[in-house]
């Protein structure tokens, strides 16, 4: 018997529309502003959950973020977020994302991953996982 | 006689005010916002070498990027960002960054690092460092 | 004979998606992100322009804008960004904007105006509007 | 006896040091930065306040906004934002700015103004300027 590795489960899979704002002065898109597309794909995932994903006392905070640019960006232009569960830890998430052409899924713009955690605003404690987020991994 | 591995070379140490905008609707600093003060010291950086780092035909775009977010960041704050030279290839140059509070240097919110290559924007093809940098950097 | 004040004339109506990112720690799309949304319609419609915008001793830059803010825009959500030629003079151009809801285009979150004027950017002096702006909004 | 206009009262004037992320593709500094510099003064001013400006059922929103583009800002720079209290109402308060060069304040970059009004975000009605916010414009 061997072992089979399962693809990682497809969170999201968004437009994010690019804005000519994007562009930085080298006149591509910002290394920054990747973030804020992963980003954008993240939020809109928490909000399609079955269940919240944030309260008074528990709140996701990015641990880490790893992004590779594998393709200069420009503008005009169109991309399509893509999120995936790399790994689902008892106090910590790790999502890895793609970014590529929305004309060209084969074109990647970057990839990488994220790591979440939840923690509590008041005193900065992990609280481990919504339930919606666990359920809407597994 | 043992080898000694030399601590990284400081290559800026500069302060990069917050601003209010740099929070997100989670009242706290937006995890991209580190990206740009981590920029933000590269080019003033950039700024001090003895030579040009940019040209028609070579500019630098950053390759791969790595962010430990340690501590959450408030406004108002002050903090200080620190690079350092991690490793000096001979089409890449890996920067360290150290994001710390600016009255308190023990108190780390932020480290992981940048590779950057040098491109021709033509053809988006390695270039090599420029000597400026180079120098900066020995 | 009386004179009839002619509608102004539509120069685009886009959709530009909101991010989350747009927010700020009040929780609401930040006044500054507005400009950005009129600046992207603005930035569409030059690329279908019939001719060039934009050249090496020619550039358009904002010399001034108005903005009301009529009701407070929310994330997640949708507007189109609507401009219009207010007046189109012999040095500048005044594009009027309707940030509408693009579910409801009678729920508008702003109007107001902006004034752009074309200069020489190795001097900053103006240079008269191209021929193809002009055309557009004739 | 003769009328003698008042000179209009400072709020506070702050530097603001530029980001090279704040220029846009036209290597500028992008006219939406400005509106987060005037948010940046208006903000540590209210910081400053003797006594609340936020609370649960009242926040401040902008209504509306002006500004002129006198000349154009370039990076490396360091401006100064000044604020003062050009009419102080009933409802509203409409704060004037001046954005001048930090080592020349004749240099000016932007005037204009803001109109600030605090609304009740649980239904958006307006409630009236907080004590502290009336007494530091008196």
């Amino acid at each position: 018997m061997s072992a089979v590795a399962a693809a990682p489960k497809v969170l999201i899979d968004c437009a994010v529309p690019l804005r000519w704002r994007d562009l930085d002065a080298l006149n591509h898109v910002n290394n920054g502003a990747f973030l804020t597309f992963i980003e954008e794909a993240r939020l809109q995932w928490f909000g399609q959950l079955d269940g919240p994903w944030f309260g008074d006392a528990w709140m996701p905070v990015v641990a880490a973020i790893h992004v590779n640019y594998r393709a200069q960006l420009a503008w005009p232009g169109n991309i399509r977020v893509q999120l995936f569960c790399e790994r689902l830890g008892n106090t910590s998430l790790t999502v890895a994302h793609r970014i590529v052409d929305a004309t060209d899924a084969a074109k990647l713009y970057s990839d990488g991953n994220t790591v979440l955690v939840w923690v509590n605003p008041a005193d900065g404690k992990s609280v481990g996982l919504p339930e919606a987020v666990r359920k809407a991994c597994a």
